[in-house]
């Protein structure tokens, strides 16, 4: 009973949330899910970076709004009134949070919008300048649950009552501050009774799937099936899955998408069973400046992420050499769609995504 | 240190084992690898029966190879002189060591060559039978050994010095009684430097990769590299994977390949990479009886196995719902090659692997 009380009460909490007067950034602590839901609160630079490098919080556009909210803290601690002085600390701190995960794009995406507040409004006071920081802040967390509820919206077009989907690692709501990505059309198909039959891959290593994207659907009453990573094909072959709906990390200007490391296992897997694979991107995780996946930087992680992770007992040989990659890029080919806040990409989609940047006024 | 000089001393355990004086089938303990190397002795069928269902010994050559000592030990312990109740207290032994695993057909073939021993001498004493079962049980051991040997020697004709190999689950010599089969050709080209550059796939929910494979390979000084089942499209995108060789459970009459979860994964990402899929399969486990993949039946596993295995912590919400099947069929047609001890079956797999059983006297 106690377990199922926790399930229900952690939807209540905010993924990300801003306490201004104790200058503490408040994270729901994602490592310890899903038996402990504690929410931390960061103060310095470092715990701010170590909480983006450690997952504690995760998901992309979870760390824009974390990263967000964390220069502004950062920056309201800094002494001086002068505005060269103070920007140049506001960009070493800057630069210190951006390098805790180089993959995800909305990292340096939230950063540079917030380093843009500073360099536009350089004649203000550097207190206006603060206020202003922490009002792009909020806005920047406002808009990231608008754009999901949008991109809810525009996915919920791609399939019916009843389907089957399948979706891997968490793009929910623990990943935004809001509705996820990939999980939107989701919940908005449930507050709509469309009672989609969910799968959901576990994520090795690190099991976002099972600790995350499980817990918040299940105790959303959605209904969901956990799987291993390995049995997609299984589920499909059974007939099972009707689309598949994943998150991403960064889009590149010609479809190819880098996501949680096992999506382009999906969308291989996927492609040999005719379900289509469906990536939902709020456009500031796609990134025009990067013309192929092979541009993509895939971050690698430390082996005992593979081998140790909180066994009791020893689960590989002590010493064997671990391949560790967070992400892989999932060729644009493979992909049936690419769900934006503004509407639906398809092939070919260097032009269709150029397409939504131009009509949006996004292009810089 | 402890840890790597248990790791080469495991290698000097035999799989199964005999000891006839004291009734016990002795097996390594697979489900404490790769911490512990166990021997247990095993003397009731109950407890053979319990070790094949919690997989202590695994692996279908293996199990085959158990399941044949283990019934030889139970007919040995029957009183009764009169061959039609020794018959019948043999069937019912072996009906229900049959009931242990469902999918892997070595069980059920390894027990009917038992059963024949018995219907062919049901004219001399019973306790010429049981002489002749021991026989029979040990004669099968070695063929294994030389099986494994043979598919070794073909399947190394499918690759070049310095290739890599990806494999998935065990079908090591853990699996068998020697050098494994799809491990066969790996360790046959180490024999003769080859230098191969392994993947291990880690396959969740029980790890056989990682705690077997890895295991193994690393204690044989293999170059093996560990990787998470969801890592293979990033290996094979790479360039880092020249062919995939994998053991299996049940191969149908064209091709179709029962083998554990997550292979016909494997199978999809291999061919959207260009990579040749190989089933090593003795031909003990090729059944011409069942036609294709959809006539296998599926064993399907508790869910604590994904949810709770050895974790301190919870790693999924309490009573999500979980769908574990141990295999999946892949179709014949992203299948390269199929390896037995007589040679490599080519598509149309229906004309080549009947060829194979009527050259080699096989068809009953």
């Amino acid at each position: 009973m106690s377990d199922e009380r926790e399930t229900k009460n952690i939807m209540e909490y905010e993924t990300v949330a801003l306490d201004d007067e104790d200058n503490a950034l408040v994270i729901l602590d994602q490592t310890k899910l899903p038996g402990t839901a504690e929410l931390i609160r960061l103060h310095t630079g470092e715990e701010i970076w170590e909480a983006i490098y450690l997952l504690k919080v995760r998901g992309a556009p979870a760390i824009g709004v974390a990263a967000a909210f964390g220069i502004y803290l950062l920056a309201k601690q800094i002494k001086t009134q002068e505005y060269d002085a103070f920007y140049q600390e506001f960009s070493r701190q800057k630069e210190y949070l951006n390098s805790a995960r180089p993959t995800a794009v909305n990292l340096s995406w939230a950063l540079n919008r917030m380093e843009k507040i500073c360099t536009r409004n350089s004649s203000l006071p550097v207190a206006e300048i603060k206020k202003k920081l922490k009002e792009e802040a909020v806005a920047l967390k406002e808009e990231d649950i608008r754009v999901c509820r949008a991109i809810g919206e525009h996915g919920l077009t791609l399939v019916k009552p009843g389907d089957g989907i399948l979706t891997h690692c968490n793009a929910g709501q623990l990943a935004t501050c809001r509705y996820g990505t990939a999980t939107a059309p989701i919940y908005l198909g449930q507050e709509r009774g469309y009672h989609f039959r969910v799968f959901a891959d576990e994520t090795r290593p690190l099991l976002q799937g099972a600790r995350l994207t499980a817990y918040e659907l299940y105790a959303s009453g959605v209904d969901v099936t956990l799987i291993c990573d390995n049995m997609s094909a299984a589920v499909m072959r059974n007939g099972w899955v009707n689309a598949v709906f994943v998150g991403c990390d960064r889009v590149a200007a010609n479809g190819d998408t880098a996501n949680k490391i096992g999506t382009s296992v999906v969308a291989a897997v996927a492609k040999r069973y005719h379900v289509p694979v469906y990536v939902c991107a709020p456009t500031s995780t796609i990134d025009l400046n990067t013309p192929t996946g092979a541009e993509i930087i895939i971050e690698q992680r430390p082996p005992h992420e593979v081998t140790d992770m909180w066994y009791e007992k020893p689960m590989a040989p002590a010493g064997v050499k671990v391949y560790n990659p967070a992400f892989d890029v999932t060729d644009h080919d493979l992909i049936a769609g690419i769900v934006t806040e503004y509407g639906i990409a398809r092939e070919p989609y260097t032009e269709s995504l150029r397409e939504i940047f131009v009509k949006h006024h996004k292009l810089s």
